[in-house]
C-alpha cells in the first residue's frame, strides 16, 4: 500500500505518518511507502525510515508528479492556516483552493487512463461554520449544520469539501472530507493560526514561559487532542463508503471546552503556579476571528465509526506531558512543571 | 450608471437588458451603458441600442479587460448548463468555476487601487440543493436549507456562492448571490440543460410540434417565469445590503408545480389538442438528474424585498403567448394554438 500525506512534515501530518508506520498496515494491507509532501523536509526520525519518501517543495507545482506515482490513499492535510489567509487573501486562495483543485485534477487524470480512483481523506475544519447575519448558528454545530464561514480559510475549506464530493460522485476519487476540530496541545512555537493560543495557554506555562490569552475566559470551543485527531483520520481512511455515509463532510469528534475549563484542567494536572503564568489580554483581531467560530460541535457520523472525543481536557494535558517526556528534546518543554 | 451583464446575449440576460434599457434607470440613476458579454453577439434589437456595447468572446479571457471599464453593477449570468456540465466535467469547471473566479479576481484588483467595490448580482441556482445519502432534503428547500448538490453544475454554483460571500466580506465586492428557479417558458430551441423539457412541454405543442416529457407526470419542481426572474435580479441589484440580509445566497420566488399541473394549465389556456401533443417517454439520464433536484422551494428573504412568485402556471403560459405575439417573428411559435 502506497500512501501520500500532503503537509506531511507538519505537526498533524508527521504524527499521522508515525502512527501509520508504527502500525505497519492500513486496511489490513502492509504499508510499503509513505510519501511526505511539504514545503519543508520531514523530521529526522521520519526521514530515516526506509519506507518514507520526502517530496519537498511547492505542492501546487508538485501535484502532477505526485499523482504519477503509485498511490492507494492520499491524506490531503496541507493548508495555509486561518490567520495567514485573513492577512493574505491571495495566499489562502493559492494554498487552499488552487492547490487542492490541482491535486484533485491530477488524481482525476489518473482515472481517465483506467487507474482505479484513489481514496482521499481531505482535512476540512470546524472553521467552515460561523454566524451569518441571515443564518443563526446553532449552539452545537452538527454534521448537517448549514456552514456559513466567516473567514477565508473556512470558505476555502468548505469549497474544497464540495469539490471533493463532486469528484467522488463522478468516480474520479473515493473522497472523504472530515472537519478537524482545533487540535490542541500543539508542541513547538506559536503559528499564524488564530487558534494558536488554544495550544499556547497550556504549552507556554508548562515550559515555564508566560502566555497571553487573547480571548475571554468564557470563550467556548470544540477541540481534539493530536492522538484522537490522527485516530479519526485513520478510521475514515479505513471506513467503507457505506460506513462513511454520504459524500458530505463529517465532523470529527469534539471535546467542547471553555478557556476557563482548559485552565482549570491545567491547574489540576500541573498546579497553580503553572496556571498563574497565563494572563488575559484581549487581541481584537484574534477575538474577532474566534467569535465567528462555533462554540461547540457534535459528531454523530463519526461516533457510528466508533470514534469518540477525548474524555476531558486534563487527559489532553497529561497526553501532551507524556509526549514531551517521550521526546528526545522534550525536557525543555516541561521546564515549568513542578516535580 | 455603467452595467455589465455576462451571458448578456442569452435568454435571461437579453431579457434583463431589455427591461433595464426600457426602465432607463437603476437605483434611481440613469443607465448610460450596458455591456453585454457573451460567446455570441447580442440580439439585433439590443445591438441597435446606442447604450449597448457588445463584448463577444470567451469570458474567461475577457475578465481583465471587462474589469478595466467603468462599472457600477455586474449581473453575472454566464454559465454552462446542467446537462453540459454532467457530460463534460472540464467544461463545467472552466465555464462556471474558473470564469467566475477570474471575474471576481479582476473585480478584486480594481479595489486594490482604490476603486469602490462593484455591486455584483450572481445567478446561482436551485440546483445547489439535492438529496445526499447523509442528509435528508426537506420537502420545501428554504434560503437556509443545507445545500448538498447532486450535479457538477449545482456544485459549481454553490462553490461560487461562497466565493462571492467571502470576496464581499473582504470588501472586494458588494456581492449578492441569488438562486434562480427553473425559468420557464423559454422560447426558441431546446438547450442542453436537463431542465430544458420544463419549457419544451409547453413551447413545442404551442408551435404545433410534438413534445416528449422525459419524467413522470407527478414530478414536482419550483419554476419561475422569465419576467419574475428578471424582476428578482433587478430588485436584488437595487436592495441595500441590510435589505438583502447577510452574505449567503437568497432563493428567488418559486411557483411550485408538477408536470401534470403544468399540462393542466396548458390545456386550460390552449385547449386539449395542444396538450395532446405531449407524450411521456422516460429518459433515464434526464430523470436521474431531475431526481436530484428539489421538488419545491420557499423564498422568505425575497418576499421581504417585495418579491412574489408567479400566481399560477396558466399565467406563465399566457405570458409566453403574449411575448410571442409581441415578437416580430413570434407567429411561428404559436402555429399550434387554435384561434
Amino acid at each position: 500500500m502506497n500512501l501520500l500525506i500532503t503537509g506531511g512534515a507538519g505537526f498533524v501530518g508527521a504524527r499521522l505518518a508515525r502512527t501509520l508506520l508504527s502500525r505497519g498496515t492500513l486496511n489490513g494491507r502492509p504499508i510499503n511507502r509513505v510519501m511526505l509532501a511539504d514545503q519543508v523536509p520531514p523530521p529526522a526520525d521520519l526521514a530515516a525510515d526506509p519506507r518514507v519518501q520526502a517530496q519537498t517543495g511547492d505542492l501546487l507545482s508538485m501535484c502532477d508528479s505526485l499523482a504519477a506515482e503509485p498511490l492507494d490513499i492520499v491524506f490531503h492535510l496541507a493548508s495555509a492556516v486561518s490567520g495567514e489567509c485573513e492577512a493574505d487573501f491571495g495566499l489562502g486562495l493559492r494554498s487552499n483552493l488552487d492547490t487542492t483543485r490541482a491535486l484533485l485534477d491530477a488524481l482525476r487524470r489518473r482515472t481517465e487512463v483506467g487507474t482505479p480512483p484513489v481514496r482521499l481523506v481531505y482535512s476540512s475544519s470546524v472553521a467552515v461554520f460561523g454566524p451569518d447575519p441571515a443564518v443563526t448558528m446553532p449552539a452545537v454545530v452538527a454534521d448537517d449544520t448549514l456552514p456559513t464561514p466567516q473567514t477565508s480559510y473556512g470558505t476555502q475549506k468548505l469549497v474544497c469539501e464540495h469539490l471533493v464530493a463532486d469528484y467522488t460522485r463522478k468516480g474520479y476519487l473515493d473522497g472523504r472530507a472530515v472537519r478537524l476540530m482545533t487540535v490542541t496541545v500543539r508542541p513547538g512555537k506559536p503559528n499564524a493560526a488564530a487558534s494558536s493560543f488554544f495550544s499556547g495557554i497550556v504549552r507556554e506555562p508548562l515550559a515555564g514561559l508566560p502566555a497571553v490569552c487573547p480571548v475571554a475566559p468564557d470563550t467556548a470551543h470544540p477541540v481534539s487532542s493530536p492522538a484522537r485527531t490522527v485516530e479519526g483520520l485513520i478510521a475514515v481512511a479505513e471506513a467503507s463508503r457505506e460506513a462513511f455515509g454520504g459524500r458530505t463532510a463529517m465532523n470529527l469528534p469534539a471535546l467542547n471546552v471553555t478557556v476557563a475549563g482548559m485552565l482549570d484542567a491545567l491547574e489540576a494536572v500541573a498546579g497553580p503556579a503553572v496556571r498563574a503564568r497565563v494572563r488575559f489580554e484581549r487581541d481584537a483581531r484574534i477575538a474577532g476571528i474566534v467569535a465567528g467560530w462555533p462554540r461547540a460541535a457534535s459528531a454523530v457520523r463519526a461516533s457510528r465509526l466508533g470514534l469518540q472525543p477525548d474524555p476531558d481536557f486534563a487527559t489532553i494535558v497529561r497526553q501532551y506531558i507524556a509526549d514531551c517526556e517521550a521526546a528526545p528534546d522534550g525536557a525543555r518543554a516541561l521546564q515549568g512543571l513542578p516535580r
